[in-house]
């Protein structure tokens, strides 16, 4: 049973398909590992031991009795504490929330369970999904934050804990905590995965997303997760792409990444900067430099003006019923979301398709950019981190991907950001395993 | 050639089918009917004879040699001088943009030449589709308004000068004048036309609607104009009700209206209270009262808050460019919509799927709402009239109909408003023409 919690997501199925092992044994060593660590990383927010194993014990019975096994059968998942469940307290990171019990599970919940997965608890998240950190650590380094806002989930598949877990992104909440911890992270196009029965903190831009230890468990979960959903009206009625297929594909032609220097550039410390270009470097003629300068420069407004207008508009309650209870930074992101005009909200929002309209440009030529995806490695406690990087892709919902493949000089990791062209997530991974083998071949 | 111009739309493509008179006839006769009476009406904004009695030849000429011939072919229509078109100006009622040509057909100009249809010119709108009044009049009475906005399309149909033309609405300004006019108005549900290539003035409650002498013809058109585009993304991604069809089929119950009373109720005049009552009275058991209330008495207040919101964010060029060339009223709009803030914005637009929702309990026992089209007769000229009954329809995004069966004491025509559930409009239709036939039957 040694070993059982490292394993992926999708050998871990395998095995318990093959009968190698049972979902119990497989949520008994996860169990295990967080009892080992969980004192140290403190990555959940709730998890109830016996109702994770009667879980797996009715996935052991399906096999047994010959029932439907769906691609995830068996396999641990754990899910940032802002997604709803009907077996669990779903608590948003915030006391005004306390013991909430949302009577309901979240479109992705209700997907995971027919999908076979075991929901093996909450994780943490900060407070209301924005800045204000829980109490999770890096599992590299406890002095050191796991990023915000998906921390826990993070957190729990960097330490072992779980093979999966999901969290969500509106600024960098999931592409920032993926690369302080060191693990895939995955923000898929906006419209593919429906968000209903998720807290809601902006329409526009608020984006499910998932963390693992391997591009195959990426695509393994994107395959169960996307599609249509009419309870959220932004998904698109399209297929669901075909990340399994196109994952396993080599690519016709080596692909072409654009690194791509914006106006924050200068925000990533000198080791970042090493090591992009070290990257460049051993694609050689495979990537191009590019300087996008002025014309995105106010995008980061935008961003700004968008998300925290409709954070005004969607904890409107929490505010009313308990402001005092928040964090004074939250506080006055709502004040300033409170004062925004509507002229401003609508002039930020008609940017967007503009801003995919020029990258559109942009990957005519090129399969993926390529761009930090933290200013470095994990800061101390405290702050969960700059977003910085990650503000661009989030409001032009243009599909984003950490890859845990750079390490700073004290061996802490490093993220490498990968961004597709919006809707063409599948060609996004293909293009990233690539990359990965190129990078780890150098 | 005498009365050609009195045509039915369905009549007149019928008759050039059958090769009983042809295209150009039918265009000489209508640009006829407008030389005897525009000087009175002043219906037009752009009308170029001898471009469309060429568009009427070269219908002609299809039929001689024997090419495809749509469900408009060689009928004449008018259109509401905000819908863009590649060969005559669009100047959107404002000298801002005086001799404008905007290069371009709008999809629904598209759609009509592909059915065959002859754009015989462009007709008044007020100040930017919306209330400082245009030059036309009432054909019924010179001294009263047309209604607003689209004056010229509605004044154009009720004097015979043509058998079809487009408006749109955003509040009142396709059933108001229809009202006012007596001639068909039909708003279909919101998403159903496309609005590419119309002025913009709100993304919410823009509504592109067409004027007709029958309802046969209300169909026609709508089975022409209906269908997804991609370019007005809040068009919907389904098939195009079926209009013809249903509008000849007998509904297999009678129809069951709800005469609905807002609070708005009292801002009808007393010959409105008394011809609805009337036609309540001939429903007989057909018919139920409601009072709806408190529930939607800040609906108004919804609306008002999302239309000048959404102006100041659309016409924000022309308040930048040329602020003291527009009127006082839309400057004091413009104003108000700057000064809205994101929150109040947001806020109003989410009470739009609530007020669908309760509507929809409604019509589960009840076919379509009764309700006045206007609170009396055409008010003198200067004003365009009040949109007080239609502001609900509008901001809830279902379909309107005016029927033109009632009339004042002097003669003047009144509005008999028929509302149906989103999404429903061929039942609507049919509902309509039940209704008309019982009373005309009484």
């Amino acid at each position: 049973m040694t070993q059982l919690e490292w394993l992926s997501a999708s050998d871990a199925a395998q095995g318990i398909r093959d009968g190698l092992f049972d979902a119990e044994q497989l949520a008994q060593a996860c169990l295990e590992r967080i009892r080992q660590t969980e004192d140290q990383v403190q990555a959940w927010q709730h998890l109830d031991e016996a109702h994770a194993l009667a879980q797996a014990r009715a996935r052991d019975a399906d096999r047994r009795e010959g029932r439907a096994m769906g691609p995830l059968h068996g396999v641990p998942v754990g899910l940032k504490d802002i997604i709803d469940t009907l077996d669990m307290p779903t608590e948003d990171g915030t006391v005004l929330h306390a013991g909430r019990m949302a009577g309901r599970d979240a479109a992705v919940v209700a997907k995971l369970r027919a999908a076979g997965a075991v929901i093996l608890g909450k994780t943490v998240t900060t407070e209301l999904a924005t800045y204000a950190a829980g109490k999770t650590r890096n599992p590299h380094d406890p002095s050191r934050t796991p990023g915000g806002s998906s921390s826990g989930s993070a957190a729990a598949v960097a330490a072992g804990m779980v093979p999966l877990a999901l969290g969500t992104q509106t600024n960098g909440s999931v592409i920032r905590p993926a690369a302080f911890c060191g693990v895939y992270g995955y923000k898929p196009s906006t419209g593919l995965v429906s968000r209903h029965g998720i807290l809601k903190t902006s329409r526009t831009l608020d984006c499910v997303g998932w963390f693992a230890r391997g591009l195959d468990d990426i695509a393994l979960l994107a395959q169960a997760l996307c599609g249509h959903d009419e309870r959220d009206p932004d998904t698109r009625a399209m297929a669901c792409p075909p990340f399994l297929r196109m994952l396993a594909e080599e690519p016709p032609l080596p692909p072409r990444f654009a690194l791509v220097k914006t106006p924050m550039w200068g925000h990533a410390d000198a080791a970042t900067h090493e090591a992009l270009a070290e990257v460049a470097e051993v694609l050689g003629e495979q990537c191009e430099e590019f300087n996008i300068g002025e014309s995105v420069r106010a995008a980061w407004d935008w961003h700004r003006t968008i998300m925290e207008a409709e954070m005004a508009f969607n904890l409107e309650a929490e505010w009313t019923r308990g402001r005092d209870q928040l964090s004074t930074l939250l506080q006055q992101q709502l004040q300033r979301g409170r004062e925004v005009t509507a002229l401003d909200y609508q002039q930020s929002l008609a940017r967007i398709p503009q801003l995919i309209d020029g990258f559109d440009e942009l990957f005519q030529r090129f399969d993926a950019i390529l761009t930090p995806a933290a200013p470095g490695s994990a800061p101390p406690l405290g702050s969960t981190g700059d977003p910085v990087f990650c503000t661009l892709w989030s409001l032009s919902g243009m599909p984003a991907l950490n890859l845990p493949l750079l390490h700073a000089s004290d061996n802490m990791p490093m993220g490498l950001q990968l961004v597709g062209r919006r809707g063409d997530d599948a060609r996004l991974l293909r293009s990233a395993r690539w990359l990965a083998a190129r990078l780890q071949a150098a």
